[in-house]
């Protein structure tokens, strides 16, 4: 193998895949990345078995073939390097990354003992980039990052007609996103919510993104690159959530998401040992209040719409801050239910197509 | 006490005061800021015994007077408002944070069982920031950041007649400058490098800085502020770490000290179980080279003028790294010694007067 590249192309490839490899495996072939010259260009990959993931990149290919380095020192090489062009060649045992005045020479692992990058799922539809990327990145926020539960960590998709449904939770909040796509086949899965948010910055905005699916596996596609993984075997709670939705509203609250998301923010040094913010629905606006014994005590009020009952809940303020980042932007409409029952946000339909709705589980009050 | 004054101003104070100040007391009155509302304006100070600052700013004052609040959540309030204004005023047992629609009430602590923020030692002389800064920044990355050890915690400060002395060390490495100024008075002190790093940045680079000592304290002050700091009681080793500068000249190497750094840092992947890096002397060039048993090898050559014995040298990457950001966009001379003895970094007298010289230790290289 023989070629010559751009060194910034290269790298962030490198960087993308010693990114979603392992970095402690006891087979240091888990964490190598796989370089393939081709006639085409070269493309960079890697495997750890449950994810997999695909970047090709114009080169000049003096010589085909394939090899097997570790990933980390690839990546951090390239990084740091300050030429525009690198060539990378095999040396013996080495490959040789090539400056005019360095020469780095990391060791050939055996490509045989790699497990191999598997091939995508078959294709079951297609969305631009930029309308994922606006329903899953509001959506993984919801999902928890406690790997003792899997299926609260995941984003379950499916796929209904002409919409795809996004659901998260962590129990104690929830994300729907609705979104169109152009449907080519069934999906109905549960995918890890931390790989799907990084992964869907990857492509272009404006790029058409194909999504792939079978009973074991997901996979987005883009030009120029390819990233699929595991799902999760869990079951997701689809009824119970879904009854969430079914709001019977007490007050409806329409105001702007950021300054809301700021009044919550001023307020959290105020927000005690329990974190929590009450927020008080009154005529015209809304109080955003916090209490704590050693800051002392907040008040701020938020110009708001509000039809329907005056009345006082409390939240916790990081859940309500995530809640609110969510339409950032925007105005939101908060409809506010009895008792303990979920907080509804929702904007409506984006101009995109996406129509988001976030839950929130108020806290118990101190009566 | 009753005043307005721009929010920015009084935030970027109260942060400053705040992050002098310790987190974790058990006496909150210790945590505690002192706003004092005067004819000229409001000053903000704090102290924890060891360390006092005092910022002034200026305001509005419709009624004079003291109080103590809480630091933390004070700054953190005036951080995060976005009205350009904000009035302070004690209501009853609480210090008001007031803007157009917000209230934030932080309660009053008790001024009287605060020990007060001691006044400042005698004056001793006097420099710019800005030389004073370059002196200290690059000298406090040699101090040692472990505790256990007081002494090597600290900078020496020493004044030599017209010149200031500061040099610190954390055995592995020392750093010695000299800058001019304008004496007052004796000055022998050994000050905490953590916060001297942290405080000369705060004074604009071209404002007079007043140095004040005694005994016990040290202290900055300025157009607007002043920090003072208990003195390490620690005996400095003063003969033995100056014996260190009288270096036999093995091989001297004129580099640029940028190109050099990026060669140490690109060979850092490769710097093996123990992070070292090697340097061979060779004729008109150094070539940094680095060998790991998981990683490979790398070899990079940087153009030099090179006069004396060629030999070669190993060195902590770490270590060589940050000596060599002390001369970041200069030529660096590079005079090696024999066999273990320190390696001398030094760029001569700068514009500002300043002169650094810089020592790292080799490791022992396995024959």
């Amino acid at each position: 193998m023989d070629l010559t590249a751009t060194t910034s192309d290269l790298a962030s490839a490198a960087a993308e895949v010693a990114r979603l490899l392992p970095t402690r495996v006891l087979d240091p072939v888990l964490a190598g990345l796989v370089l393939r010259a081709g006639p085409s260009g070269v493309e960079l990959s890697g495997s750890d078995r449950e994810r997999a993931v695909r970047l090709s990149r114009k080169a000049t290919v003096h010589g085909e073939g394939a090899v097997l380095v570790p990933a980390k020192p690839l990546a951090e090489t390239l990084r740091t390097l300050e030429d525009p062009q690198v060539r990378l060649v095999v040396e013996g045992s080495r490959l040789a990354v090539r400056t005019s005045n360095a020469r780095f020479a990391l060791p050939l692992l055996d490509l045989g003992a790699h497990p191999g990058v598997p091939a995508l799922p078959p294709l079951v539809g297609r969305l631009p980039a930029g309308v994922l990327a606006a329903a899953v990145l509001p959506v993984s926020g919801a999902a928890s990052r406690d790997d003792a539960l899997p299926v609260f960590t995941g984003i379950r998709i499916h796929a209904a007609g002409e919409r795809l449904e996004l659901i998260a939770t962590d129990r104690y909040r929830m994300a729907f996103a609705t979104l169109p796509w152009d449907p080519m086949g069934p999906l109905d899965v549960l995918v890890p919510a931390g790989l799907l948010a990084d992964v869907v910055r990857q492509p272009g905005a404006a790029d058409q993104v194909a999504v792939h699916a079978d009973e074991d596996l997901f996979g987005l596609s883009w030009a120029g690159g390819s990233v699929s993984t595991a799902l999760l075997a869990a079951p997701f709670p689809d009824d119970r959530v879904r009854k969430l939705l079914e709001a019977v509203i007490d007050s409806t609250v329409l105001v702007d998401a950021d300054a809301l998301a700021g009044a919550v923010r001023r307020a959290t040094p105020y927000s005690g040992p329990h974190g929590s913010v009450t927020i008080q629905v009154d005529d015209s606006e809304v109080r955003v209040r916090g209490s704590d014994p050693q800051s002392g005590e907040s008040e701020e009020s938020v110009k708001a719409t509000v039809d329907g009952n005056r009345l006082t809940k409390s939240f916790q303020a990081r859940y309500l801050a995530d809640a609110l980042k969510a339409f950032s932007g925007r105005r939101v409409e908060l409809r506010i239910q009895e008792g303990l029952r979920s907080t509804v946000l929702t904007s409506g339909v984006e101009g995109d197509g996406v129509e988001l709705t976030y839950l929130v589980v108020p806290l118990r009050t101190v009566a």
